[in-house]
């Protein structure tokens, strides 16, 4: 329906460097994920850079997978100066609804940065636009509301595009609505392929201004890569190993080829 | 000698939530062995949720491998809350006796927090217990006492399982003793796996009331599981691929076949 | 032209601990590198216990990927415990170009510590060296000045050994020169094989002390290593994987065999 693989294209041609600012589960692995892709990984947390380290950078990404109040303060450092900047910012609100804090942490970050894409599972994503869901630790819960309407209330509330990820994702503007169902269930045996994918996103949203379709391409593309990978691997050890081998070989015309979007 | 294979296929079944706060080395193994295992792990550090995140989960997992003051007070936090909510607690004093800090900070927390299960390697149960022994590291040095009575001092000490691994494993309330000989040399070529094992006695405490056999169910599993590895893989790198592996793969069945379990 | 791989054999006998105070991304890629090497590592962060233990090691690393104040108070405290107990202290000043504040607490880290070691890319020597150089987040960018002159300026401003890494790697004690032309490109392709280097130079540091030739022998060894191990793997996930085998497999006699080393 859409030319979604010239996105990976243009990510490995440009290798555009993403500022994470995620927590301490998943760093490594982040990291290697965007060198896999073709990006350039940073992190930095330190109040006194985050401002500079940003300003180099195509895109932030913040997790809030361990927060704590330092790196809550640096993280809204970062967000406002990327703001200033025009470089997007991707918010990855992990296991909000599971505490007050991680739900009101997430909620003053969209109130005090200006989010372009926030992504999340339904739960994440329904806890904080307010709905009634319960989270079972950083895993998703049972959302009882209809999941697109979460998700394009999500995205008029907080004027970003939202990503609701699970069997399929849900990508909105609050307008248009656009389902990709690639992926593959072994990634909910690997920590951090959420944390992983939030830091894709990034990648894609660096190499340009349509937030929509730049993360309708990285979802594609992370779904197809995951397919490959769950092919060769059926156990959690070898499917990590298999899926960071797959980020770097699956090509653009793979993407276009097995990609599965539905929607404008 | 005793059903231990159960333990496995009851925690498969249940997938126990395990808060864990552990060292920044190994968080991404421990997160991903948990998943391995069956369990569902979170990690969670901050003041302002700790003792939240803790009520959600079945076992709480504290591990000083990388401590400082934020993190021992959250553990405080966190300990003290699992305490009322009748939920397990394990401890792993990594690395006591290496510095005067780690030995007193390990033996604060075993004064202000009741712990179910206490596991270390003998050097740091030795220390702890007030036993006269020198860690190299956070390595196992020697150790003079008899290993037993030094395990059965410290629980009757601290009121608690103590679980002393090595070449062969020490299991006592004080009064009973079970020594589990499954494990493999391999393990200890690889970071965190004496980490992963605290998580996964808190997975498997945390779906029964019997701390002393769901610990040496616990252990059995683990040594099969490393065991299965080994033979697959004898060089570090693969072997930390297939264990994970090994960890997801190895049955009820095989950890009562190939479980060496001795005493009561 | 020198018999390096002595010193590999050394290591692997003798065991070192080697005290890391490193970045999150790599902390468990460093200590099973180490581990792979044969040496022993220690992490440990708190200003409460830095100087206890670094006692206890045979050297220091100090790495700023991921720097905070906090860390820094204590890199500083751990470094002049290290000084007085004539322990080697490596120190890789990560991203250092990218951000003000990283410059200035590389400098810093150069101005209150004596480092036996400073390893870096060339734009991080540049830019601490006082060079015009533009660092793109922490990866090398392009240096004008030549390399060799800049190599040598920092090794004599800061009175250590100077490494530069790259596609050859430049080793220099402000007058003698080596060139070490192992390795291979799938380093840049897996996340902290910069940080794991440092951190082996620790461990080659720690077992003699002709700073120069020990750091020689451990690029010389590290390289080969990778090329090892690029033979059996092509893509990151699995590169990774081979290489901790390759630091594991690779024997003196191979070190021997296929080290290229220039100069005197």
């Amino acid at each position: 329906m859409m030319n979604v693989g010239q996105w990976l294209t243009r990510v490995r041609k440009e290798s555009p460097l993403v500022h994470n600012m995620t927590n301490v589960v998943v760093t490594n692995f982040v990291a290697n994920g965007l060198l896999a892709v073709g990006a350039s990984p940073v992190m930095a947390y330190a109040k006194e850079e985050v401002a500079d380290m940003v300003r180099l950078a195509r895109a932030l990404v913040l997790n809030i997978g361990t927060l704590n109040e330092t790196d809550v303060e640096a993280m809204l450092i970062a967000g406002k100066a990327a703001n200033e900047a025009n470089i997007p910012v991707i918010f990855d609100p992990v296991g909000a609804g599971a505490t007050a804090y991680r739900t009101e942490t997430a909620r003053r970050i969209l109130r005090e940065v200006n989010i372009s894409i926030l992504r999340g599972n339904a739960s994440e994503i329904a806890s904080i636009a307010g709905e009634q869901v319960r989270t079972k630790g950083v895993d998703a819960g049972d959302v009882q509301s209809d999941l697109v309407d979460v998700a394009k209330k999500a995205a008029l509330m907080f004027r970003s595009v939202v990503v609701v990820t699970g069997k399929d994702d849900v990508v909105t503007d609050g307008e248009r609505i656009v389902i990709v169902s690639n992926g593959d269930a072994m990634l909910t045996k690997v920590t951090g392929t959420g944390c992983l994918l939030s830091s894709v996103l990034g990648a894609f949203a660096g190499i340009g201004d349509d937030m929509m379709m730049s993360s309708v391409a990285a979802l594609a593309y992370y779904g197809v890569a995951a397919e490959k990978a769950a092919k060769q691997a059926k156990v959690p050890g070898s499917f990590q190993l298999s899926f960071l081998n797959a980020l770097h070989e699956t090509s653009a015309e793979e993407v276009d080829q097995y990609a599965r979007i539905q929607g404008e």
